[in-house]
């Protein structure tokens, strides 16, 4: 259960065995099936939550009913409602399990006590926030560029390996693209 | 000149006296004319930079010459390739001054040697970073959803003071619509 995320933490920082204990000790555990929502617009949300094992994506539901994928998370990946985790208001986005998957969550209050207790600890997320926010960044440039292509590229770099696991619909959808331009754009990149 | 970021850091960690001399001597000032160029794409980012006066903007310049702005800075923000900054590769984006311009530089491996002998300095980074990263999934949102009026909400509320020292053209291009339709959505917000 704790491997992976001692794994990844062991990259950037370095725990003694009770340090381990007292961080998995903090971690909540969760079970979701296919489809069961982590995190439902309008609620409170109280934690982030760490992939052991699964696939999920965070979209944004508009009036008219459309889905608006903002993140996909496989393996080691975070997932939240991040502005609604970080300033307590209420959660704008739906957090979907696209497989049968397997969560730790971390709440606010855990976290700060973690940073207090293991100093080390804010190394390890400021890390990790600069990776996210790295990728993020060049999202919103693939968004400028305004090219299906140049979303389709930055997509492949940020999920190498998570294409086989979700739908041309869910790609088209993050992409921001109809799903039969999808086609032609990995036409396009496999012949470039 | 150190006065603002040193209140900055104070919301977020306490630093004794020698330890905001270590800090300030880590610092590079840099002095900018409006038009001047602080990264030009291609060349390798060395810093990341804090603006103590002035205003400044990054933008993606594709191969037809058009500009895509992705971030504006004012006084308090930071600014820089972050992706060239953080992995080494070479700037694609251009950060150039609006106004005359007064900047804090820091490196990568001033900033490494600084979380080594001062690691509280891990919490300041990792905060604002938190900060930068959320502000984006909301600007990431913002084109999901796919409507100017909400990226221009978004943008009144990531830069509340910044609408007056830029021009309609800067703000148009900063959310991705004809600069005619942002006095529409203008009307539209100030009447709802």
């Amino acid at each position: 259960m704790y491997k992976n995320i001692l794994y990844q933490i062991s990259k950037y920082i370095a725990l003694t065995s009770p340090e381990k204990e007292e961080f998995t000790g903090i971690l909540q555990g969760y079970s979701l099936k296919k489809k069961e929502f982590l995190i439902e617009a309008g609620q409170l949300v109280k934690n982030q939550y760490y992939v052991v094992k699964g696939c999920l994506n965070a979209y944004y539901l508009d009036e008219l009913g459309n889905k608006h994928i903002l993140q996909f998370a496989i393996e080691d990946w975070w997932i939240s409602d991040f502005q609604a985790f970080f300033d307590g208001s209420p959660a704008q986005l739906f957090v979907e399990a696209i497989e049968d998957s397997v969560l730790l969550g971390i709440s606010n209050d855990a976290l700060e006590t973690l940073f207090f207790r293991i100093p080390k600890f804010e190394r390890f997320f400021r890390i990790i926030t600069t990776k996210a926010f790295v990728s993020l960044r060049v999202r919103v440039l693939s968004f400028l560029q305004n090219s299906g292509t140049e979303r389709y590229i930055e997509f492949c770099t940020t999920y190498p390996k998570i294409e086989e696991r979700i739908t041309n619909y869910q790609i088209a959808n993050y992409l921001g693209i109809q799903p039969e331009s999808l086609s032609r754009i990995r036409k396009e990149v496999a012949n470039s």
